[in-house]
């Protein structure tokens, strides 16, 4: 495919679609299963069109060295995750509600697929299978434009989900890779008017700003999660150590992990020593006041407040109250996942309806705000924009709804 | 607010959404009945305000001098929009699905407003009222961005607004009104990031061109609608032609009016001469088949196929069933509403499934498709996009749900 046009690729995704939006469950989750069962039989092919990638890969740093590699086990996690999949429910064809006129026109909405999803992302091979398989099972044909670090493994992945799905009875462009690595037809692929009808970027602020400013088509921002753990006057603190640790510890570079750590001033004295002794190994900087209740910690600025550290290192800031905390979420918060802990009904009540965030949670974790924790099954991202999708966006979150109406030959007075 | 910036307006508003978002629903309905009190008391200082701009208003065409043209009647329908609003049941908190995780959390998704709504439209006063008045029933702040030529109208209209909101108790800038006529002022306005949550432009082609260019904020399009009627093999050919006289003729001039008819070749003999026949004072254009059917009629291109005509014309093509019309559909239709006309079920669930429009109509005119005819109260748009919403736009729409999860004292595993 190395050189058919984007625009070329775009026609054939969306006729591939047009297909996709009427396939059957069982044919779907067919494709599913011997995609997966092709990765397996495959995975040499595949470890070695990786092996290529990362030699081909100088300068780059661990970290995206870590992003890139594939291995035996995570091939076999990435076919697991396809077979997962094929066991959801499938969302097309729920009736999401319905009514009648009082004329007796029959009204329902009716879930169904969005039609092309692009996807772009940077590095990691693994989006490939996991968000061709979720969109695959929703009924869309996907286009998928990785990084040029990631092409032959993407090449690799993407023909077994092709050749499964031509097995399967389905058409073979329902998951489509654009392969010319230059950045002009990145933007032509953030261009194709008419074809895609929702854009999911999954990579840093550096390729979310290029979607914002060069993006035509709609999409949906993967953002950052900058999340706060607020602890109340009335919490209890037992519990506050043990989902601030959790919450700050037990993944640290994702995107639920906690960032900052907001206390009310009437218990920073009791809870800062034993939450500071709690998180060992995490380099703590506070604000003043924090500051004087644990010694040796060094200066958080608003810069510190603002950055999501993806690492042990959290922000510690005490404040006069709920309202203070609100306050300081509202400023710095990312608009993903916020956490209070509390005893107090009425902070409780007041924290989730005036924080403005995808997620609220009270007494538990920030950790739990994934797909496969709140139920979803699996996720394509996590939306911190408001519009279409906000928080985990699973299957329903690929799809749309379509008005359909009947009647009896109504026609308007 | 002549000179105010727009990034001071933009935080102006964000504040207020703040609020909005947790002003009860007695509270906002009495400020939309306020205000709708106050648009009649002031009636004649809105005239006047509105006939300053139409004389202002030199080579506008007389089309567009209707649009902007405010009548005592005009007004009064604006007054009475906002307290049919005030009668809608608030969106606002909705428990939209739960459940309780096997770890015991208590997951629940909750309907919150979006915070800041902006609209960017052409000419019409009337929209000015509408738009600010069903996101303030769904708790958004609204920051308003009308077209030069009826800035005096809409000034003297976001007057009310405001008022009204400030003596409910809301913040006055719950409706903010962006003065400064220049094009800048406009593209500043699309890219107010992390302030305008959802952008709804109501205007043409040129406008929707312009948001798709330039806007960085999420928005929805609210697009053409170049709708089709079906007649099919098994039609009720009494039904249909009543169907397609309403469809085109009711209100030629709106977007849910039929611009094509297709008719399926073993019918077309008996029904295109009664159809013509009923569609009197409607200018026919057809393809090759319906012309050796229809005398006179001359002949449609695919530029017409294309056409939203908004006007007494229609282009009719003879089709060789029901793959035919849905191929011709999908070549030509704008998404927005496709009608069928049939007795045959089969016919009926292929063209509901296979037919990718916000709405599809069996046995109805394609007029039905908007908020009031389906239900919804008012509508702020009709969305021809497929992300958030699709179809009519009501409150609901002005609207997004948090994530909102309870536990006592879950850390992850």
């Amino acid at each position: 495919m190395a050189t058919t046009s984007v625009n070329e690729l775009g026609r054939r995704a969306k006729a591939a679609g047009r297909v996709m939006a009427t396939a059957s469950s069982a044919t779907k989750d067919t494709a599913l299963r011997l995609a997966a069962d092709l990765l397996e039989q495959r995975s040499s092919d595949i470890l070695a069109a990786n092996a290529a990638d990362v030699t081909a890969a100088e300068g780059a740093t661990p970290t995206q060295i870590d992003r890139l590699r594939l291995t035996e086990s995570r091939v076999s996690s990435m076919a697991d995750g396809l077979r997962q999949v094929a066991t959801l429910p499938d969302p097309v064809g729920e009736v999401v509600d319905g009514s009648v006129r009082p004329n007796g026109l029959r009204v329902q909405r009716v879930r169904v697929p969005l039609g092309v999803v692009g996807i772009i992302y940077e590095n990691r091979p693994n989006v490939t299978s996991d968000a061709a398989g979720l969109c695959l099972k929703a009924g869309n044909a996907t286009m998928l434009r990785g990084s040029s670090s990631a092409l032959r493994s993407n090449v690799a992945i993407v023909a077994c989900l092709r050749e499964a799905a031509h097995k399967a009875g389905l058409p073979e462009d329902a998951v489509l890779l654009v392969e010319d690595p230059r950045r002009e037809t990145a933007v032509e692929f953030m261009r194709l008017e008419g074809v895609i009808d929702c854009l999911i970027p999954r990579g840093g602020a550096s390729l979310i700003a290029t979607i914002r400013a060069e993006a035509t088509v709609p999409f949906v921002i993967d953002g950052d999660g900058n999340c706060h753990v607020y602890v109340d006057a009335a919490a209890d603190l037992d519990m506050a150590v043990s989902i601030v640790v959790n919450a700050k510890t037990q993944r640290p570079g994702v995107c639920n992990a906690a960032e900052s750590l907001l206390v009310h001033r009437s218990v920073a004295d009791a809870f800062l020593p034993r939450a500071a002794l709690a998180l060992d190994g995490v380099e703590l900087v506070g604000d003043e006041r924090a500051r004087g209740i644990v010694p040796g910690m060094a200066p958080a600025g608003d810069d510190d407040f603002a950055t999501e550290f993806l690492d042990l290192k959290l922000a510690v800031a005490v404040v006069d109250g709920l309202d203070g905390a609100i306050d300081h979420i509202a400023r710095f918060g990312s608009g993903h996942t916020e956490a209070i802990v509390t005893t107090d009904i009425r902070a409780a009540e007041r924290f989730c309806r005036e924080v403005d965030a995808a997620a609220v949670v009270v007494n538990a974790s920030t950790r739990f705000i994934d797909g496969s924790e709140l139920g979803l099954g699996a996720e394509i991202g996590i939306s911190t924009q408001k519009l279409h999708a906000r928080g985990p966006m699973g299957l329903r979150e690929l799809t749309c709804a379509k008005y359909v109406v009947n009647g009896d030959g109504q026609v308007r007075g």
